[in-house]
């Protein structure tokens, strides 16, 4: 199933995801909240879905992040073997990872597709990351890395839009992957059921051009390992995001470096997924 | 005005502080939502609040964190000149910072006064950091240092607790900070009409044995300094906290180096404020 959360005459909704129109469920609910009463609750929205009869076409309504409201956001930097490869050199890196990079996005920063990203005023680079997110759809700790993939409600597309002068400002790049309206989260959320691991592929494009590509096997800590890891310190919980990692091909490295600017428009397709499309606009 | 956030009667709530009650105020909001309404609506709370006659005792609520639902916790690291150089050397540190060094805690890690923090099973080095925490009372962007001190609606004490193994093992130090049970946030909210910048004091004590102390003047860049910069590349808003800094004096950089243990008692004690009480269990 594809899920979607939207916003439809001034209110904020839930559904499922057909083609060019969106089935409504519970107006008391939101997904998070599906995703937290397990899956029973989802094979009955499943079925309402079914048996609606008054879905809403696409292009009337406004696409939120698929999950507005996370718990937490956990973010993997340099989680590519890509990206470390040609990041190495520039960043003076040494030897890969022994644990994960992780930062928090602000839920804040969310943006669903079809609307805007927004270039900080005071940083001239801003750049796109296409990445995949994994939505959490358990409350669970400890978690080993063979039971993990069992935590993972679903799969969506990220545009982890990185500020990079806030990036470098300090050793924590925090600030540079926290700025308003630059974290790309949509178009929907899909099960896993509908998805091939083997062949999933992000390819992350700038005004129509293919600027990054990868299959999951690219990722340095794997979607197990990050389950596991986070949920060694923490409780994971149903509707947490992770964000989990952006290979070769950022602007910032490109020899000229490219740059988001207004009026560009930036796609991150997942396969099995769907494409999340975002404009960037100026900071008024 | 001292606001705090409480459990009673199985219930949450907010109210106002009066030496050993608490005077519970309006069943359908909490403190960010009455922050967010502007200053005549505290004005009418403290109105409300006086003529109450309901006042509860202290000893029958469970205190919450202040604000218990923040839209996102800024937190600055290294950012007394006390801290930073005690772990110079250790850390091989070269300059201090030339903008604050950020990251962010998620709010699930958020434990109220009297309740205790959690030892992560798997991290030996759980280390206390007393701080002062800001809450942001205005929806505010780009704000001048000058005028950031209208910003904040009120200070609470913070135990930024650290998992050190996990804060060490990459260079991003967000996992250590981050451990579930770790963030301890209170008494109380105090507005800033009830404290004195000039002299406020953070006093950290371990079982009754001060540890740490600083005065403002200490932090590298301080509560204005801190909003505005965060403000730059996002938006602030009602209920938002920034946790300023803790001085010298960790348990882990002394020698022998301090560590918590279960039955540990952890107070931060603020002038004008209050003081946070937790204790220390372990990971069940």
């Amino acid at each position: 199933m594809k899920f979607v959360s939207f916003r439809h005459g001034g209110a904020d909704r839930f559904g499922v995801f057909k083609k060019d129109a969106i089935v409504p469920l519970s107006e008391d609910a939101d997904l998070k909240s599906l995703l937290a009463a397990g899956p029973a609750a989802l094979q009955a929205a499943e079925k309402e879905a079914a048996q609606s009869t008054g879905p809403i076409a696409l292009a009337h309504v406004e696409l939120l992040p698929p999950i507005p409201n996370p718990g937490t956001i956990w973010c993997a930097g340099m989680n590519t073997h890509s990206h470390y490869d040609e990041a190495r050199e520039h960043m003076k890196l040494h030897d890969k990872p022994a644990k994960p990079i992780l930062f928090i996005r602000s839920t804040a920063t969310l943006v669903g597709s079809g609307r805007n990203l927004e270039k900080p005023k005071l940083d001239p680079y801003f750049d796109y990351e296409g990445e995949i997110a994994i939505v959490i759809g358990a409350h669970v700790r400890n978690v080993a890395v063979d039971q993990a993939m069992a935590c993972i409600a679903g799969y969506a597309c990220f545009n982890d839009a990185s500020a990079r002068a806030y990036q470098l400002s300090s050793n924590q790049i925090t600030a540079g992957k926290n700025a308003w309206r630059s974290g790309g989260f949509g178009p929907c959320l899909v099960t896993p059921d509908e998805v091939d691991l083997a062949s999933m592929t992000m390819v992350c494009r700038l005004n129509g051009t293919e600027m990054q590509r990868m299959k999951i096997d690219d990722l340095i800590f794997g979607f197990a390992e990050l389950v596991s890891f986070i949920s060694e310190f923490t409780w994971l919980v149903p509707g947490d995001v992770i964000v989990t990692g952006s290979p070769a091909g950022i602007g910032a490295l490109r020899k000229p470096p490219v740059l988001l600017k207004a009026g560009d428009t930036v796609e991150v397709e997942v396969s099995g997924v769907g494409t999340l499309v975002n404009g960037v606009q100026n900071q008024p």
